[in-house]
């Protein structure tokens, strides 16, 4: 019949439009996306406010059992697929509204905040963002430094880059896939001052020449935390003061400015520069 | 006492969020910002579904008027600012906000959607977006390509590029500026087409050779209409098809995609061009 894809916004309960809401209480199924983004209040919250059950979609779910679980649902009933943030800022989705429609399922979209757009809260300008890059947790052996030569590439035309950190929900440990063993390790977030380190680490063993150190400690960037909710952080300042700061639970973000800031732009990160010292 | 600056959204009155619209409700007065976006529905009907008398803002109140029109209320009542989609995709409000501020002025931000995020409705990942440009109208005597030097930059990294179009609301005319007249003129806002047009202007006569007929009729694009609303249109195709295509009432935008498309960007490309022909 028809399956909603419902954007949450960010942070908590009620940043879900008007008409996400009508959607979800019309719903004979109501799934949660869980492993891209999370809110900061919990599924009981949610439920309660919803007044529905709330089933929990994990990326194994998502991305290998869709069709099977959600898409067949869909099919005769009204279903509901919350993802945080827009339905739209990660392309998995776009994957499973073509399979929807490809099937021919209906689907309605609700758009919301994203934290692409919601950075503009840094007084950055986001026309002038550049590329979005993801910085994975590195491990012993895996330490990929591509994000950063996406970084330079921004910098050197002058664009502001958002840097999104590494979210680990219902992972498993290597050691643990080798033995079979499906035991999920506890999510892990990426904070602003382990995604600095990672990034200084990167420019300084960049393959490039011309990037080695491009970014480096003096570099101006924002550390935010929480964005949208009542207890967002938003700090201002260079790599080497903001690295040492504590922006407590997640989800954290980093801005990297580009290499000018327009009058208002550098008004606003001096506002949060004098804030944050 | 408050400011409230809160997003709409996009098309009509549902897209609100749940914290926006209480917001709205306790607010003494609200104000809705509108010469930098429009939503497809009328103010009454907001007014009706808010129950609340809303007070239009025009460029005069924003730009000239702001301290003494709405600052000054903020001080000792409850002010809510609407503005379509979110409040920080122009940067126009952040000036807001720090005004504010200065003053000693709380300000609550909600967040929303705004075309900057919604246009991951084509499928091309809003990671890979590079510099949002504006198209102006052209008039006899200024007709001014920078615009499309940009679009060449975020092609040549690979990069799309979402093209807003320009939006004349109370505008007056320059015969009628330099004769002291306040005749306000008709408002217009730039069809895909016309948009298109302009483009392909600034391409043949770019200064700089290495850009000059870079983008032309043969790449790749998308028009779209009304994002959001439940007529809204997504055409994708060459530019030379694009461009001869009726898209209807506003908002319009366009995206210049980038030199390769990645697999699901290419698949939702396809599904939109079969769509559209």
């Amino acid at each position: 019949m028809v399956l909603y894809l419902i954007g949450l916004g960010l942070s908590d309960e009620k940043n879900i439009t008007i008409r996400g809401l009508e959607y979800i209480k019309e719903s004979d199924y109501v799934y949660m996306e869980y492993y891209t983004s999370i809110l900061t209040v919990d599924k009981t919250i949610l439920e309660k406010y919803y007044n529905k059950e709330i089933i929990l979609a994990d990326r194994e779910m998502i991305e290998s059992n869709f069709d099977k679980e959600i898409l067949e649902k869909a099919k005769t009933k009204k279903v509901s697929l919350l993802v945080v943030g827009d339905p739209f800022s990660a392309t998995t989705h776009m994957d499973l509204y073509l399979r929807c429609i490809n099937e021919g399922v209906k689907v309605e979209t609700v758009h919301n905040a994203s934290i692409l757009n919601s950075i503009g809260i840094t007084g950055l300008s986001l026309y002038r963002f550049g590329e979005t890059v993801s910085i994975p947790f590195f491990t012993e052996k895996w330490r990929p430094y591509s994000f950063y030569d996406k970084i330079c590439v921004n910098y050197n035309n002058d664009f502001h880059t958002l840097v999104l950190l590494d979210i680990k929900v219902k992972e498993i440990s290597e050691e643990n896939l080798i033995k079979g063993k499906k035991i999920y390790e506890k999510p892990r977030f990426m904070s602003v001052n382990i995604g600095l380190e990672e990034l200084l680490e990167a420019s300084k063993n960049c393959q490039r020449e011309d990037y080695r150190n491009l970014i480096n400690e003096d570099n101006l960037c924002f550390g935010v935390a929480r964005i949208g909710s009542d207890n967002q952080i938003i700090k201002a300042g260079k790599i080497k003061d903001i690295i040492k700061m504590d922006f407590g639970n997640p989800l954290h973000s980093i801005v990297i400015c580009g290499k000018t800031l327009f009058n208002i732009e550098k008004e606003v990160f001096d506002f949060y520069l004098k804030k944050s010292s």
